[in-house]
């Protein structure tokens, strides 16, 4: 071992310890005949000293140390003269007697600090220099105690571990897979698993009633921002189980991860809420729940008063800013022009103001009087000193997904989204159906394999489309701050409930069996009753660490080209390559 | 929950409970007017009984049950009127009250039993069902139990583990990559990593200084028996050790593992070996000591008696096999034929018969008399009732091999090899370099980063063949039972010592910045010395379980074709897949 000590660990009561520290040389200065240099190491900085008297030799070769050299120094523990109280080594320093370089460092293209000088590009070129930061270090130190708390809370539950397969088949539903060539069954290919959702029913239909696996997924599409085309998720499944029990299972989990890794208490049990009240108070499926400014609904009470804009709309609604009865002209046409954009695609913002006493001042005032206002406040249930901001438009949900948006951003900047705040709940009670207007079809919410509801599985043979709409699913969201976590469904095992599904989807047998056949075989032989879920484990990570973004919390992740830059992949092939795959290139012309 | 109970918890004092039990149909039979059935789930089994005087239509519903129906039963817990000790439920069985069939089973193809009447390729194909059988249940348990014990002992031990990518670059080194084709970047690939290697020492040179990871790791390689496409790591790196502390570690591990996991003590600390005294005297790199009959040297004094195929061989060595001095003429043959087999590749095979009472006999007596044939005796230290099998040839090694070959096919039929008893030992002082007689030129043992033992720097520096010869690696391999579980090595931090190995291996710079250039460059910027190895998981497990094939012991295997048979993967993908993907199929004519 080339060390007596980490370079976090030394504290004064080591104080006359002869040690020995290995490191990377943060920074070293030269002040008063004495050279100070930092060591870094994963564990902390401790400070070492050469002294001004120390033998020329040493003090030379202190002097010659350049940032991120890697030493070996031996030497004395000795108190400090000027404490540094924020570190955790900052009593002490050691004395150095002998210096050994164990490697040199050519300069770094970017500083080596919490925050550094360096661009994006630049340091995800050399990600094996940015890692050396401790943001990036506390990133993956969390992903590593969170990956280990989620193994012993599942494994203490009952749950195994099972690997499934990378090298799978590409299957005709869903996104687009990356696939694989054979080289041993030329013209075929395997495809990388979108989940592991088939072979977790298997292990159901197998009889291992309590699975999970921390497992990685790839999907290939276009990549939007903070999508990577390889992700992680915590991917579980429980047979004989009922949607309670798989909430009760996974709340545990998730509280026993905030408890365990982050010290923070969340409730018990979770709040949880229907899809129908998140869209309708949230405008979102995925509601941030740390504060208020939820959207009442204002449509018979702000229609008929002449207003086409609002006479003509199937919803309006609306939501109350704190604070900001007083925000200048100038603020709220900034705020419309944010609604307008494509982004969230709002025709217009109306507004009314509640002064500090209850005075109404909107932007329909030639519409609506002040008794009108009053009422439409009264519904909005506005205080003193809010902004009420409506919108309306022929899509209920829709105009509820704009408030929602509009909302966010409202929130973000009045400080309501403190990352450090945590706020997880359920949603549950989706609708099991989707109608699409153009196909004139239904599709499912989640997929084919969800269940619905067992209190609405009449509702469900009924072939009226009111009906279908109404029917609920099987299936639930955990959701913290805004963020889809993760989300899982109890599947239906019973072939002529599928069937019906099918049915409803509009999927003949012959599509049933080309795109599932497999698995509705496997469950010819005795599948059990199961459900399941998986959480998105990058950003389960990125959460609990108060970050919006994933890419800080994987070790090597891809830009938005899906390119790892840092090894510059993806990249071309060697001809013998293909020739052994007996595939060719077929590049499109530019 | 559709159960209060598992199949395998309930016992003698759960007496009178009423419980709610769940699981599959093992098997149902009429005695005497009552119904007995065996209910099992992944926790064991329980039988239940349906009295002859139960109402009539649970009579019927429980004669009506078929093999791996999925039923729920309400019943409750009475004392067995005959007992079997066999099961830990076997005191008790269930009176059953109620039976709900949750689902119907089609008849599986073959008895889900521990010894199923189905042939190998019909359990692939139904692999779900076979996974079901008792011997692969108890496999996967074991799988997720040393899976846990890993991260446990690790995670206490300060490692992280850190998930490094599966898609990444093709490198030209080593064996055939599988790749996958990036339609967002045409013409270029991604390449499946065969091992972790390259990120993990990037880990190190980011300062993670102890880093491991549970990984699939993927190879392109024509399938021997008993090999799978992928394959699962154990994959560890530590910096700023030498080998002594990547040796303490991990046996520190593996005695956790047997512990924890099989309640056996294996040895503290780990007996080591060199690699010439393996080859030596077990004839292996791997060798299996839990047994002796260990190779002896009999060259010098078995040469020089006119025997012209001894006379002539630059090595002879001979093993010692107990109580075969009395083998027949017939079985002797049968050996001789054996080693002959192109698998070993012998010429042939001398023996000595070593009497009970000492008299020596030999299929050589005509060259030797019977002083030479006791010095020979002598030197193999032959004892009385053994049988001498003697082996020469032109090339050391490869008589060793073959006697290394014959001794354990001779120690399993003599009984030695009992899988339940554990010999692990490391194997260290490997050559760091292997002559090419044919390119005459070294290659690599283990791969260009391995540094020599520091002792050995001095002779690696020399450039006389003889002395590269000699120089030891600082490498080694953890040995079990005759199998390399894993290996690893102290890696060449050093730009001046690297430059100076690929001078020896005869690579020119612009070849090392091709094959090398991107870790190379990493290293420029200060890396810790460091160095680690890897294990193979799945043949960890199955070892520990006691099972000399790894494939049931993962829980979707693939066939020696690369194939799954049961998803009936790789198979063929649509046209828009390829003409997304811009690449064609190219096939050669069959």
């Amino acid at each position: 071992m080339y060390r007596t000590h980490t370079c976090g660990e030394l504290r004064i009561e080591n104080k006359g310890q002869k040690v020995t520290l290995a490191g990377w040389v943060q920074k070293a200065r030269k002040l008063g005949g004495m050279t100070f240099i930092d060591l870094r190491d994963r564990y902390g900085i401790t400070q070492l000293v050469v002294e001004a008297d120390a033998p020329a030799e040493l003090v030379e070769l202190a002097t010659s140390l350049g940032r991120e050299f890697v030493i070996q120094v031996k030497g004395e523990v000795v108190e400090r003269q000027s404490k540094n109280p924020k570190m955790p080594t900052g009593d002490i320093e050691i004395r150095v007697g002998s210096i050994n370089i164990l490697n040199k460092a050519a300069t770094p293209p970017f500083t080596i600090e919490d925050e550094s000088d360096g661009g994006e590009d630049l340091r995800m070129k050399y990600r094996y220099l940015d890692l050396r930061r401790g943001p990036l270090k506390r990133a993956l130190e969390l992903r590593h105690r969170v990956a280990h708390e989620v193994r012993n809370y599942l494994d203490a539950q009952g749950f195994m571990e099972i690997e499934t397969p990378y090298l799978i088949k590409s299957t005709p539903e869903g996104a687009r897979d990356f696939v694989v060539p054979s080289r041993m069954n030329p013209g075929q290919f395997y495809a990388l698993p979108q989940s592991p959702q088939t072979f977790k029913q298997l292990l159901m239909v197998a009889g291992y009633d309590r699975y999970f696996q921390i497992v990685r997924c790839f999907r290939d599409e276009d990549l939007r921002a903070d999508r990577q085309p390889e992700f992680t998720q915590i991917d579980c499944e429980m047979s004989f189980v009922e949607q309670e029990d798989v909430l009760n299972t996974f709340e545990g989990m998730m509280r026993a991860l905030f408890k365990n890794v982050l010290g923070v208490e969340v409730p018990n049990p979770l709040p949880r809420m229907s899809w129908y009240d998140a869209m309708d108070n949230y405008g979102s499926d995925k509601p941030d729940i740390r504060f208020g400014m939820t959207i009442h609904e204002l449509t018979d009470i702000a229609k008929g008063k002449g207003f086409g804009v609002l006479d003509g709309a199937a919803y309006i609604g609306g939501i109350c800013v704190p604070g900001a009865a007083e925000y200048t002209r100038k603020q709220i046409d900034e705020l419309t022009d944010w609604v307008k954009r494509p982004q969230v695609g709002a025709k217009g913002l109306i507004y009314i103001r509640v002064g500090a006493d209850g005075s109404l001042k909107s932007s329909i005032d030639k519409f609506y009087g002040a008794d009108d206002l009053a009422r439409i406040a009264a519904a909005a249930e506005a205080k003193p000193g809010e902004l009420i901001l409506i919108m309306s438009g022929e899509n209920k949900r829709k105009v509820q997904t704009m408030l929602g948006v509009l909302r966010l951003e409202l929130g973000g900047r009045l400080g309501y989204r403190n990352p450090k705040e945590f706020a997880p709940l359920w949603i549950v009670d989706f609708p099991l159906l989707e109608w699409d207007d153009e196909t004139q079809r239904f599709y499912a919410m989640h997929h084919p394999f969800t269940a619905p509801k067992p209190e609405h599985e009449a509702l469900f043979m009924s072939d009226r489309k009111e009906d279908l709409e109404k029917v609920c699913a099987n299936a639930y969201d955990f959701v913290l701050n805004g963020n889809e976590l993760g989300g899982g469904s109890i599947r239906i095992h019973n072939a002529d409930m599928q069937k019906r599904m099918f049915e409803v989807l509009g999927i003949g047998p012959d599509e049933a069996e080309y795109k599932f056949g497999f698995i509705i075989n496997a469950f010819r032989f005795g599948a059990p009753p199961h459900g399941g879920l998986a959480f998105g484990f990058d950003r389960v990570c990125a959460l609990m660490g108060g970050q919006d973004s994933i890419r800080d919390y994987i070790a090597f992740p891809k830009n938005n080209q899906g390119r790892d830059v840092m090894i510059d992949s993806p990249s071309k092939i060697d001809d013998i390559q293909l020739e052994e795959l007996q595939i060719a290139l077929d590049l499109k012309a530019e």
